[in-house]
C-alpha cells in the first residue's frame, strides 16, 4: 500500500473502534518504563534532558511534508533535517565511548556476520545510544528500518545521523499521533523489503504488523520486546492462542531489572531533584513510598547524602528489608507533615492523595519515581481554589489559599525520565541485551523457541554482564576443574539457578 | 532391627557400609549453614560464643551414666545436668525478649491449639531460642521429643531447663558420635508415642527414621528442613522415588535467605574478626572472595568502617554488581601481596591455595566465611616446614621459615559460627519459619501436599515477616480497595510475584 | 581628585600605576571561594546555574546608557531593566523559604531596629538570597547601597526587584571592568549619604573608599569582609598600620567553614559532574587531590555513590585521615592511567601537569573543586597539536592526535561555581553571619574592637547556627544549672574552647 | 603514724591532709582516657579485653613479698611473676606487627642515639603496646624504669618480659592503693641513679616527684603527660607559678585526638556492646547523647550498620553537623520511650536521669562512651524497689517491679575501656608522639622551651603521621619547589596552621 502525504497528510487509523479500544484496555499497570502512546498521558513524557540540545528551531514545516535527500543520494527516510546529521553524528560517537560492549560485539561477532539475512523494523526511542545499537546490527549483518517509540524523545541530529549513513529512519521530535502511526507504517511498509525480525519498545510496533500486515506477523522469526507494557501485550497475545511468533522478554533479564532500577535510580534520584530544586539534601527529611529495587535505589542515595528517609510499605519481606537497612517504616499520614520531599515508587495509584497533599508543609517537593503519571493524585490539585505557578521547566508550585506552597516536579509523570538523564552505561546494557536476543531468535535452530515468550536464557545475561566488566577493568576469577566439578557447574556458566535472587 | 541402649551404652552402628556410606555421599557442597555430621570435620564447629557460658566443669561423668530425675519426677530426658535448669531458663527468658514473633504465634494461635495432636520429633542445635520455639510448639498443643543435630551446639543449662519442664530432650555438649545417634534413638524409640512431625536441620534424624523406623516414617504427616544439606539429601530422596512425605525447605525461604546471610554476615564479619584478633578496619586492605549475600554483607559493613575492599567472583553479573557497588574486582593472585585480610564467600573448595598462602604479607588474617571448611587449603599448612603457634582460642600463627606468620582463625572453619554470635533477632525468624511449616503441613487439606519437597508458601514468607516489624515499630500500609484491583492484588497478599528478587 | 560620569560614560580609571599593581599584588593562593577581579581570569567565572534564567535577550543598550525610573519615582540605581522587578520579587521570595534564619531574625530583632542609623554600602554578588539579606538590613533599620562584587554573576531580575523597592542598586550581568568599577564608586560617591558600614566580598569595595575616599574611610565604625582574598588584603592593611577601622573575617567562621567547604562540596562535585557529563559514578575510579575539608565533601559522596575513590595529599596528617576514612593515598602519577575522573581539591598551582594530562585514559574528566584556575595547567592543553572541540557549555573535549579524548570542565575553573548550583541554605549561613556581624560592629561599646581584624566571636557562630536549626526542626538540649557548672560552662554557651576542631 | 612490712613495706604516705586532698581536688571532668587513680571510681575500670589472657591464679603471695632474679641476676624490678616472660615476650612480638612507626623510629635513630643520657622514669599503662614503646626508648640510648598508673591495667607477662631484659619494672595486675604509691617511689627513689625525664599518665608520678623529691624535680628536663587529668594539674601548676620545668601536653595534638576519639570510637563501639549484648545492630533505635568526635565515630559506625541514630546536643553548631549528616536532633526525653540503646558521649554528668531510666522501654540497653561514670545516672539506680541482676560480665539487668529490665553496661563506665579493646594501631600513634616529644624536650637547646606546658610543634605532628602511612602503603605527594613557593610552605611542612580543623 502506498500512501501520499504533504499537506494532504492523510489520517492514519485504525480500521474501527475495537482496535482503538484495544490500546486502552492495556492497563498501564506496568513499571517505570512505560511509555504508553496513543491518548495515554506518558506519551507526552520528555524522554532526557541529553535530548536538550536538540534545536527548538522555529522551522515548522512538517518533516513529512519536506523532501530530503542524503548525500548518498537515498530519500528513503523522514527526519527534521538531514543537514543536522554531522552533529548527530558526534553525539553516537560520544556515546560509542561508553557502550564498549557493543563495540566489542562487533569485533567478535564481525567475522561471522550473524545477523546477515535478518531483516529487523525497530521502535524505540531514537537516540545516540540507540543509534549505536542500531548501527552495530547492521555491523553484524543486519538491514534494518526504524522508528520511534514515544514522540517526544527523538534527538533529530541523531536521527539525521542514521538517515545520512542509510539506514531508513522516520522520527522526528514532537510527532503527533497521527505521526506516529504513519511513520511506524512507513517502516514496515516498504516495496521490496519484508521484515523478519522485530524489536519493539512498547508493543506498538508489534501490534501495527499484527494488525495490518498478518501475512508479515507470521513470517516473522522473532520479537524483541523491552518495556513491561509491550511484555504484558506479549503475553496476553500468547495466552489467547494468537502468539505465532516466539518472542523474547528482554525486560525481565537480571541486568536490565538490576541496573536500570537499583543503580540508574540510585543516580537519578539526586540528578532530578538538584537539577529541578537546587535542593541541599543535607538533613532534609524524605518519605519514599515504596521499597522495591526503584525505592531501595533513591533511598541508598538520599541517606548516602544526609537525608533522613523513612519509607512506606505494604509488602512485609520488603518492609523488613527496610528496617534492616536503617530506615522507619511508616505510614503517608503519619509523618506527611513534617516532610521535605515525598518521592513515590510503587507502581500503585493514588499513592499520595489529596487529603495528604494539603497537610504538606510549605515548600513540600513531591515527586514521582515509580512509573506513569498516576502515583500522585495531580488531578486532584486541578481545583479552582488552588493556583498553579510554573517556576522553572518541569517544576510548578501549587498554591494553597493560606499561601502554602507545593513544589510538584514534572507533573508526577517520572522525574528520572523528565528532569535527569540516562547513564549511557546503563542504556548498553539494554542494548546489547536486545542485540543478543535478536541474534539467539535469528540464529536459534528449528524448534528451541516456540511461539511463546522467552527470558533471555541465564547464560546470555551472564555473557552481557561480563561484556560490560571491561569497561571498569574488573578481572573475573575462572573456576579450576576441580573447582567447577565440586560446585556441579559449567566453567562456563551458567553459574546460578534460575530463582538466584542476587 | 531393635537395640538396647542405655547404661550398658552398646555402640549405635549402622547394619552394614552402604549405610554408613551414604552418609559420605552427600557433598557437604551445601552452604554456610550446613553442619554435617558422623565423621565430617564440621561437625566439630563450636557453634557459638553464646554457648560459652556453658560450663566446662569437670564433671567427666557420661549423661548415659548418670540416673537424674527432675522436679516433676519424670526421667524421660538425657541431659548434662539437671540442676542446670534454673540458670537455662534465665537465658530462655532473655531469648524470649528477641523473639516476640513467636510469643505473639502463641497467643494468636493458643486458642485453636493448631498442633493439637502432633507429635514432632525434633533435631536441631539445642539452645535457648530453640527453647523458646519448642515451647512455642507446646503452647500451640504439640508432644515434642527433641536431641541436637551438633555435638558441640548443646547449651547444657537450656537442656536442662527443657527437661525440667518435661520436653524429653537427649543432648548434651561434647557428645561422642556414638552419643550422638544414641540420643536421636532415643527420641524417636519410645513406647506409647510415635512421632508424626519431624523437625530437622542436617537429615540426620530424617535418615534415622527413614532407615530403622520406616513404618513411622511412612506415618509422618510431614517433614521441615532447614539445612542445606538436608534439603539436598530429601531432593535426591524425591528423586528416587522414595520420599514418602511431603516436606517443607524452609531454607530456600526469602526471610531466612537475605536475613541469615546479607544482614547476619553484615555484623558477624566485624564481630568475629573483632573479637579474635583486635583488628582495626579502617585502611586496611581486604579482598572478600565471592560477592553473592554472604561477600555483599561482609563488604558492606567492612567498607562502612573504612577498610578498602575488593572483590574475587566467578560470576560475571555478581561480579558487575560489585563494580556497581564500589569494589574493584580482581583476581586473588593479582592482589594477595598487599592484603591485610582474606575473607572467603565463595561454597567453593580450595578458593585460598598454598602458593596464595606463601605470597601473603606478615600479619596477613585469613579466614573463612563461606562454608564447611574446604574454602581455605588448610590441609596445605600442615606441613613440616611450617610452625604453628594458637595464640588465641581459634586464632592460629603459621609460621613461615623466614618468620613471616599468617593469622588464620578458626582453622579455616567458619568464622562466624567459631567466633561470634548469630543475632537472636535473626534465629527468630527462622524460627518461626519452622513453626508455621510444621502448622501448615500438619493442617492441610488431604492432597494439598504430596510426597515432594515444598517452599513455604510466599504468602506465609510475608507473615514471618509481618510477624517480626513490631519490633522495629514498623507500620505497614494497607492497600485501598482501589489500589488492590489497580494492581491486580489481593489486598492480604500474596504482593510479589514467585521470581520476584527483593 | 573628583570626577564625574552619568551619561557621559568617563572611564575611571585609577590615577596611577601604583594603584593599578596594588590589586594584582594580592596572590590569588586565597581559597575556593575568591573571586578576584580586575584583568583576573576568575572574574570571568560565572556565578551559578540559577542564574541561568536570567534572560539573554539582545538588548544591547548598556545600562549606563538607560534613564529608568522606578514605581516610586526614583532614578537612583542602575540596573538592566526594571521592568523584571516582579520576576526578581518572586526568585527571591523563593529564597526566602530556604533562609528562614534571617526572616527570623528581622522579627526578633525588628522591635529594637538594632541597625538604624547604619549607612551600609555592600558590594557582593547579586542574587535572590544577598537580596534576603539586603531586605533584612533594611528591616532592621539600615540604609543600603549595593553593588556586584563580580562582573558576570548578577541576576538581573533581583537587581530590578531591588531597586523597584527603593535599594540603590547598580550592578547587570557582564559588566566591563569599567562598568565595574563605576558601580561602585555610584554606590559610595552621592550627595547627601555617606556610608558607615561596608559589607564587602573579595575587598574591592573596601579599597575604592580606603583610595578614593580616605575621609570617609576614617569614619566607618566597621567592615565585614567575607572572602580569601579580601580576608587577606585587610590582614595586610593591618599588618602595614594602614586599618583604621575595625573588620570582621567571616570567611573563618565555623559555620562558613564547614558547611560552605564540607557540606556543600558533597553535594555540588555529584551535581557539577552529572550536569555537564551525565556520568554514571557507579564504579568510576577518581582520583581527588587534596584531603582538606572540599577534597573530604566530594570524596564522600562519590563513594557513597559507588565510585572507587583514591587520594594524592602533601599534609601527612590528612593522609593518615584519608587512610582511616577507606581510601587509598596515592601519587597521582602512579594511578593516572587509569583513572575515570580526576578532581583537584588543593588550593595549589599545577597538580595536574600536562605530563599527566598526556598520560590519561580516553574519556577521562578533569575538573578543579579547589580554587582559582591555577590547579590544573590548562595553559599547556593549548597547544597546536591538540584539538579542543566544545561539545556542551562548560565541557570541552581536548583531542589528542591518536583521537584519545581528554574531557575538561569549566575550562579548569571552580566547577561548582560554573556547573552547579550552591544551595540556599548555605547561603543563608553566610549571609546570617554578615548580618550579626554588622549588627555586632554597628553596636560594639567604643573599645570592644579596635583597629584590626576579628573573628566573630564563637557564641555568635553558635547563634548563627541555632538560628538555622529550625529548619531540620532539631531541638537542642539546655544545660541544667547543675551540669554547666560541673562543666565549667555558661548555660548560653559558647561551649567549646577556641581550638576545637568540630 | 608509720608501719612495717614485708621486705620493708612501709607503708607509703602524704605527710598531711592537704597533700592528699589536692588530689581528690582535681576533677574527673577531664576527658575518656582519664583514669584518676587514688580514691576515685575509675581506678577500677578493668582497661581491656586485651588483658583477658592475663593470669588469674591463684598466688596470692603479694609480688612485694617475692624474691625474684631475673635470668642475668638482677632482683632490681617487682612483678607478678618473672617467669611469665616469655609468654610475655611473644604478646610483645606481635604488637610490634602493628607498631611499625615506633620500630622505623628505632631504625632512623639508632644511629645517633638521640636519648643517649636520658633517664627516663615512667608511669603508664604497662601493656604490649607501652613495652614497644619503653623498649624503643632503650634502643634509643635512654635508661628507663617504669610503674603502673593504673592498678588493674598491667599485664603481668609483659611486666616480667620488661624485667627480663633488665628494665627495672614496678608494677602489677591488682595492685593496692598502697602498693600503688610504693611503685612509684621505688621507680623513683634507687641509689645510684637520678631521672631527668619523666612520662607520665595521670600526672601520679609528677605529683610524686613534685612533692617527694623536690630536688630531683628541678633537675628535670622535661616532662611529657598524656592524660586529661595530668595535663589539667600540668596547666595548674603552671598557673600557680610553681612549674619548673617544661612540659609537653601530647594529649591535644592532633593526631591523638582525631584517631583516639573518632576512629577509635567508630570501631569500639560496635565492639563493645558486640560483646556484651550480642544485639542486632540492624533497625535498632539508637539515641546518641553528644556529637563530638567520639559521638561522630559512634554515629558513623551504627548508622553504617543500620541503626537509626538521632542524636542530643547542647552546642548548636555540633548539633547543625547532625542535621547535615543525617541525624535528627532532639531532647533526649522527647524519644527515651522508643529507644533500643542509649548512648552518653558528653563528658558531662547526669545525661541520663533516673526519671529517663523510669521512661525507657523493656531491654533498653544503656551505656557510656563519654568520660568517668558520671554520664548515667547509676547511683540513682541503686534503690531498693530495683533488682541488679548480673547476667555476664560488665552487663547487668536492672528490673523494675513491673518487670520491665534495663540493660545497664559497665556499670556506666567506659564500655570501651570495659568492654573491648583499643587497636594498637591506635595506641601506636599516642606512644609514638611520646617517644617524640621526650626527643625533643631532652634535645631541644636551651631556651626552646621555658616552664610551661607545650603542645607538641604541628611538625612533629605530622611527623607521627607519616611515620604511621606505610601501615597504609599510603604515598605521600611532595610539593615542587614552584608549588611551595606559591603557597608559602616549606616543602617538609608544617602544612597547615595552627588553627586548622582537619
Amino acid at each position: 500500500m502506498a500512501h501520499k502525504h504533504g499537506h494532504g497528510r492523510e489520517r492514519i487509523q485504525f480500521a474501527n473502534a475495537e482496535d482503538k479500544q484495544e490500546f486502552s484496555k492495556y492497563p498501564t499497570k506496568a513499571g517505570r518504563r512505560s511509555l504508553s502512546r496513543s491518548i495515554s498521558q506518558s506519551s507526552t513524557d520528555s524522554y532526557s534532558s541529553a535530548a536538550s540540545y536538540t534545536d527548538s528551531s522555529d522551522d515548522e514545516t512538517s518533516p513529512r511534508d519536506k523532501a530530503q535527500v542524503n548525500t548518498q543520494g537515498s530519500s528513503d527516510f523522514c527526519v527534521k533535517n538531514i543537514k543536522q546529521a554531522e552533529f548527530g553524528r558526534r553525539e553516537i560517537e560520544i556515546a560509542e565511548q561508553d557502550m564498549s560492549a557493543l563495540i566489542s560485539l562487533r569485533k567478535r561477532a564481525q567475522g561471522e556476520k550473524p545477523l546477515a539475512g535478518a531483516k529487523i523494523v525497530g521502535c524505540t526511542h531514537i537516540t545516540a545510544q540507540t543509534a549505536v545499537l542500531i548501527e552495530t546490527l547492521v555491523a553484524l549483518g543486519a538491514q534494518c528500518r526504524w522508528t520511534a517509540c514515544n514522540i517526544y524523545s527523538t534527538q533529530n541530529e541523531v536521527a539525521a545521523a542514521l538517515a545520512e549513513t542509510g539506514v531508513p529512519v522516520f522520527a522526528w521530535k514532537g510527532e503527533s499521533e497521527d505521526d506516529f502511526w504513519w511513520c511506524i507504517d512507513r517502516c514496515v511498509n516498504t516495496e521490496g523489503w519484508q521484515a523478519n525480525m522485530i524489536l519493539d519498545d512498547g508493543g506498538d510496533l508489534t501490534h501495527w504488523v499484527y494488525k495490518k500486515y498478518p501475512s508479515v506477523f507470521k513470517k516473522v522469526r522473532g520479537i524483541v520486546e523491552e518495556s513491561v507494557t509491550g511484555v504484558h501485550r506479549l503475553y496476553q497475545l500468547s495466552k489467547a492462542g494468537k502468539l505465532c511468533v516466539p518472542a523474547m522478554n528482554v525486560n525481565d533479564s537480571v541486568t536490565k531489572q538490576k541496573f536500570d532500577n537499583l543503580y540508574c535510580c540510585r543516580e537519578s534520584i539526586l540528578d532530578g531533584l538538584k537539577r529541578t530544586t537546587d535542593i541541599m539534601f543535607g538533613g532534609k527529611q524524605v518519605v519514599v513510598c515504596g521499597y522495591g529495587e526503584v525505592g531501595k535505589g533513591c533511598c541508598t542515595a538520599l541517606k548516602a547524602l544526609g537525608a533522613i528517609v523513612c519509607i512506606t510499605e505494604i509488602d512485609p519481606i520488603c518492609a523488613l528489608q527496610a528496617c534492616m537497612d536503617g530506615f522507619r517504616v511508616v505510614k503517608l499520614s503519619e509523618v506527611i507533615r513534617q516532610m521535605d520531599v515525598v518521592i513515590t515508587c510503587t507502581g500503585n495509584k493514588n499513592v499520595v492523595t489529596r487529603e495528604q497533599l494539603d497537610r504538606m508543609k510549605n515548600g513540600c517537593i513531591v515527586c514521582n519515581m515509580g512509573h506513569s503519571n498516576t502515583e500522585i493524585d495531580v488531578a486532584s490539585l486541578r481545583s479552582p481554589e488552588l493556583t498553579w505557578e510554573r517556576v522553572r521547566s518541569q517544576v510548578d508550585h501549587i498554591i494553597w489559599p493560606d499561601g502554602k506552597r507545593v513544589v510538584l516536579l514534572a507533573e508526577g509523570r517520572l522525574l528520572n525520565l523528565s528532569c535527569s538523564t540516562v547513564p549511557t552505561f546503563v542504556l548498553s546494557i539494554t542494548a546489547t541485551t536486545q542485540a543478543l536476543a535478536l541474534i539467539e531468535l535469528f540464529n536459534a535452530p528449528e524448534g528451541r523457541y516456540k511461539q511463546d515468550v522467552y527470558l533471555l536464557p541465564k547464560k546470555m545475561d551472564e555473557y552481557v554482564a561480563s561484556l560490560h566488566l571491561p569497561n571498569f577493568d574488573a578481572h573475573l576469577t575462572e573456576l579450576s576443574d576441580e573447582q567447577a566439578k565440586y560446585m556441579g557447574l559449567n566453567k562456563n556458566g551458567p553459574f546460578k539457578p534460575n530463582y538466584y535472587r542476587y
